[in-house]
């Protein structure tokens, strides 16, 4: 696909992901092409952040006069909490955030977008997030994440599976404390009685046997999100196919998590 | 003419521009064709540092894992210098600095090269400062860099002259102190014993009038370098023109700079 090419000059706007490591980071790949396509006058680039070093550093670097936001990355996304002036329901609920916006009057509002991609994977499905009775595989960072930005979303239940049942549990407390309409519960790994099931273990960048526990329960009126970005075709994502289930993967997510970032930065169209 | 889009992953290099203001600045238009045709996996952005910030912030900013080198322009030349770890001889005799590069070690280098485009517009006429005979018109900040960048050249004399007399004559005095090989002194506006003029006073951007008092002298053994970018040919250098003396602009001095720049930054060619 042709794109127009990334042009900077002397009015051109920063964006930076910052992480430690950062060289692996997809972001500039993803984001300056919507950029440059939204005829927008910014770029993000890539900057490493050292560990032993973060908070000496991200005050420097938030004094960058032409910095517009950040978008943040392992392991920094619970250490720039503090830096920000002010920060969302979400990311008040997960207790972390992946992007942090300069304000007009030059204070700083951050916020957790790592669930708005699993919405905006949904929404590229045609599906909303209201109503819905979920079950989340994972409480990590990333089912945290998504667990908030669902509940936010509307969501009627939510259950939440982890191998360690005390983090799942933790997990299902601070959804109902921060969103008291949404039923938040640790549960078995059982999808009967759910309409989403969504994998956010790492489990499916292993091969096929690791879902061959759900083979049997996956019905058609159940939809799958697997939130592991390669393969593009995860085993759970083909078992799920293969019941007619309408699926949607880490891409899906990735693209729904660039359109929040670049619609909370404020170029997110033309 | 097409060139090589500019590319940013994950792991990009960063260069950046700092100044307050910066959105004036021509370099990132200069320097990201070099680099992306030299191969480099790096980019050169404009990054403002506010004047009222700028120890704390540059501090900051030095800390980021991957910037490879920072550029410096008004007002930070001067402000900048304290933060290297060691300085060139240039930049030691002219007291300011407008490049800073990180060592492997993790050190800062820093060095001043407003002059080292001159010395690039004299290589662009086949020519070098060695032995030169030099009258420099202005002996501000590109007047200072000039005169010392030639001296370490190897200029025989360099005589100065600047409305502000008392200017010329400091100049001329550290350029004596720093470089004793060459004779440099504070002179008049006259160019009868010299081989090469340089206008180093802003005075080319205005129409003809202004070195209507050279016309009588200039003499084809003279070359004329106006260090002023707009317009490509300044009244001095038309009149040079007519008297059948070799010329070089203010282009072929920044031309000359970047080569130098991305030299010093390990970034200058394949």
């Amino acid at each position: 696909m042709e794109q127009a090419p990334i042009r900077i000059d002397g009015e051109t706007r920063l964006l930076a992901i910052i992480g430690d490591p950062v060289s692996q980071v997809r972001s500039p790949e993803i984001f300056n092409p919507r950029i440059v396509k939204a005829g927008h006058n910014a770029v993000l680039l890539p900057m490493l952040i050292p560990q032993a070093t973060f908070d000496d550093v991200i005050k420097g670097v938030m004094g960058i006069g032409n910095l517009l936001g950040l978008v943040v990355t392992y392991p920094h996304k619970e250490r720039i909490f503090p830096h920000a002036d002010r920060v969302g329901q979400i990311g008040q609920a997960v207790g972390a955030i992946n992007a942090m916006r300069r304000e007009p009057d030059g204070s700083w509002t951050g916020d957790m977008f790592d669930g708005a991609g699993l919405v905006g994977a949904l929404a590229s499905l045609g599906q909303t997030a209201a109503g819905r009775r979920i079950l989340i595989l994972g409480a990590g960072g990333a089912g945290s994440a998504i667990a908030m930005a669902l509940a936010a979303s509307g969501a009627a239940t939510i259950g939440i599976f982890d191998l360690d049942g005390n983090r799942a549990a933790g997990l299902a407390a601070r959804v109902q404390t921060h969103f008291p309409g949404c039923r938040a519960l640790a549960t078995g790994a059982e999808v009967a009685g759910c309409d989403l099931l969504i994998n956010a273990t790492p489990v499916g960048m292993a091969p096929a046997f690791a879902f061959a526990p759900f083979a049997g329960e996956l019905h058609p009126g159940l939809t799958v999100i697997d939130i592991v970005p390669k393969p593009e075709t995860t085993s759970l994502l083909a078992l799920a196919r293969e019941k007619g289930c309408p699926t949607a993967n880490g891409a899906a997510m990735i693209s729904g998590q660039a359109d929040a970032l670049l619609s909370f930065f404020g170029i997110g169209s033309a």
